[in-house]
C-alpha cells in the first residue's frame, strides 16, 4: 500500500531524492565508492557541497555578503550558538512556542534575554504581535514556523536590530527576504534532506561581533572560514539535500512550490473548517502554518480520536497523531507532500464525518 | 574496475552495510518509507536504537553502570565536551598527535591544562612514554589512534584518575578493558559508519562531577537522560552503524577482528620493512598502528611519490597520500579492508621495486 507520510520531522522526501541517495549510497557518480566511504576532501565531494550552497543561494536568492554553512547538531545545538557568538549584553527573543522558548532558555546562559512577547499562557495558539522590539538588544530571535503549534510568521518582519530566523520548519516554503535577515538557521530534516545536517545562511558582517572565547565548534566563524569543512561533515546528509535542492529547482523554485503548498494547504484548511467534526484549535486564522495544519475533534466528538487514527491508517497515512502539547491532530505538509497526499487525508476526514 | 578504498575516513565499509544502507533508504522493513523519513519516536527508530547500543555493549563487553550515546559534531565537538563536563580545575593530556593537541586546546577554555609529554618536537613519530599523571587532576585524556601518523596506544593504560580516550580511529578494531576508562568517543567514520554520528561510552557515576552551566547540547547528562534523543539524531548514520556492528558481531567479534586486523597490518609492514624503496617514518616500531599504515620513500627514492601513487591508482588503490603534515603515503586499513586490498597493495610496492 501507498504510504502518505505526514511525519513532523525526519519527513516525507521527494522521491528523487531517496532514489538518488540510495544510488550514491551504493556507487557515487559510478566511482565505484559509496558516498559514506569517500573523504571529505575529495574533488567529488567538493564539488557536492559547493553546488548545495550555491543552489541554495539561488532558490533564497541571497544577496552577496552571506555565507551558506552545513553544520551538525541540529537547531538545538544553534540555540546555543546563536546566544554564544552574538549575546554581548541583552537579546531579544519571541516565544512563539515550545522551540522559541528553548531557544531563548539556551541563550540565559550567555546575557540577558528580554521576551518582548509569549503566547505561551494561550497554549502558543496565536503568534504574538504588537511587540516593540528593543533598539539597544544585540539581535532579535525569532521561529518563523512553530512545528507543534502549526502557527508560522509567513512575513519577512523589519527589526532594528539584527534578525535571527530559525526557520527549521519552513524553510524553501516560499520566497524569503534574506537581507532581512543576520542569520537563518535550522535542521535539515523537514523540507531538505534526512536528519544530521543543519543549515546556516549567515550575514558575513555579523562574524565582526563575535568576541567571546567559546568551543571551535560553536564559532560561526570556524564554520564560515573552513568553509563547513573544520571536521569532517556529514556528506550522505549534504548530498541527500543536493537532491531536494535540484528537485525544487526543476519544479520551478520557491515561486511555484509557494503556490503549490499555499493550495494544498487550503485543501486541508477548508476541509477542517467545513467538516462538522473538526476545527483548528488556533485563535488567529492568519497564523494557520503552510507547513503544519493542526486540527482537533469537536469537544463533543473528542472520544473518536483513537477510530479516526485507525482509519487513516488503513489508508496509508501515517504520522498524523498530534504533538503531546496539543493532542488531536497535525499533517505535516511539507514540500514533498504530494496533492494525492492531501486528498487522500480530506477524502478520510468526509468519510469518517458521513459515518460518525 | 574493483576499487581499494584506503581512505583515512570517511573510509571503507562493508560491503553489507553499504547494501543494507541503500535498501532502507529506498524502504526500510518493508515499512513502505525511507530510513530518512521516518519519525526517530517510531518504533522502528527505537527498535534501532537500541539494537546499536546492545551490539556495542555487547562487543565491547561494557560492563553495567556505562551508557552508549550517540552524538554530532564528530570528536571535534566532543574534544570541548570533554572539558565543559569534567574539567574543574586541572586536566592532563598526553600530546601524541594533532588531534592529541586539538583537545588539549579546547580544553583550555576551562581551566588548566597540563600536558604531562609530548612527541611534537619529534613530529610525532612516537607515543610519549614514562610520564606521570597526575593525581590532583580531574581526568587524563589519550588518543588512543593517531590517524595521521599512524601510531597507536594498544594497550588500556591505568590511571590514578579518570581515564578518557579519543578512540575516533581505532574503536572496536581490539577488544578493550572499557573497565579502565571514564569515557571513550569518538566518530563514527572509520570503524563503524558514515560521517555525521559520534558515539561516547560513558561511566554514569562520570555524570556527578558535572557542575559547569552549559549548553543543554554540550552535556553528556541530556544524552544519558533522554537515551540520545533529546533532538533529533542522525537515523541514518546510527542505521548503517547498527549494519557494521551485525556484521562485525557475524564475524566472530572483536578477537576475530583484531587477529585478521593484526594479520593484515604485519602483511603490510612486512613488506614496507622489506622493500628497498620504503620505510617508516616511526622512531618507535611498537607503536605501529594496525589502523593507520604510514611509510615513505627513502629520502633517495622520494621523487618517485607521484609515480608510486599513478601505479596504485592503475590498481584500483584510492586514497593512500599521506597527510600534508607527514608526507609519503598512508594506508588506513580499517576493520572493512579486506585481505585482497592488501594484498594488492603489497603487490604494487613489489613491482613498483622491481622497475625502480
Amino acid at each position: 500500500m501507498k504510504k502518505y507520510n505526514f511525519n513532523p520531522g525526519p519527513s516525507v522526501l521527494p522521491e528523487i531524492t531517496i532514489k538518488n541517495t540510495a544510488e550514491a549510497i551504493l556507487n557515487l557518480n559510478g566511482s565505484g565508492l559509496s558516498i559514506m566511504e569517500i573523504s571529505h576532501r575529495s574533488k567529488d565531494f567538493e564539488a557536492i557541497l559547493k553546488e548545495s550552497k550555491d543552489l541554495l543561494k539561488e532558490l533564497l536568492n541571497i544577496p552577496s555578503g552571506y555565507s551558506v554553512l552545513f553544520l551538525q547538531g541540529g537547531a538545538s545545538l544553534q540555540f546555543a550558538m546563536v546566544a554564544s557568538n552574538f549575546l554581548n549584553k541583552k537579546a531579544a527573543y519571541l516565544d512563539s512556542g515550545s522551540w522559541a522558548s528553548k531557544a531563548a532558555k539556551e541563550a540565559k546562559l550567555y546575557g540577558e534575554v528580554q521576551v518582548v512577547a509569549s503566547s505561551k499562557e494561550q497554549n502558543y495558539t496565536f503568534i504574538p504581535k504588537n511587540y516593540t522590539i528593543p533598539a539597544d538588544a544585540d539581535y532579535f530571535h525569532i521561529t518563523t514556523n512553530n512545528t507543534i503549534y502549526g502557527t508560522e510568521l509567513k512575513t519577512d518582519i523589519s527589526s532594528p536590530v539584527p534578525l535571527i530566523a530559525d526557520a527549521s520548519s519552513d524553510i524553501l516554503s516560499r520566497p524569503m527576504d534574506v537581507s532581512k535577515y543576520a542569520l537563518i538557521y535550522g535542521g535539515a530534516q523537514k523540507n531538505l534532506g534526512p536528519a544530521g545536517v543543519a543549515f546556516a545562511i549567515i550575514r558575513d558582517s555579523m562574524l565582526e561581533k563575535i568576541s567571546r572565547p567559546m568551543p571551535t565548534m560553536l564559532n560561526y566563524k570556524t564554520f564560515v572560514e573552513n568553509d563547513s569543512l573544520y571536521n569532517t561533515p556529514p556528506c550522505v546528509a549534504i548530498y541527500a539535500c543536493l537532491q531536494t535542492l535540484k528537485w525544487l529547482k526543476d519544479l520551478g523554485g520557491l515561486n511555484a512550490i509557494y503556490k503549490m503548498n499555499t493550495d494544498k494547504a487550503d485543501m486541508l484548511y477548508n476541509e477542517i473548517d467545513r467538516n462538522k467534526l473538526f476545527m483548528s484549535p488556533l485563535t488567529s486564522s492568519e497564523d494557520r502554518s503552510i507547513m503544519n495544519v493542526v486540527f482537533v475533534f469537536k469537544p463533543e466528538y473528542k472520544a473518536l480520536e483513537e477510530k479516526f487514527l485507525e482509519v487513516a491508517k488503513s489508508k496509508g497515512i501515517v504520522g498524523i497523531k498530534g504533538h503531546r502539547s496539543v493532542g488531536g491532530f497535525r499533517a505535516s505538509i511539507y514540500n514533498a507532500m504530494s496533492d494525492e497526499g492531501i486528498k487522500t487525508l480530506v477524502q478520510a476526514m468526509k468519510e469518517f464525518e458521513s459515518q460518525a
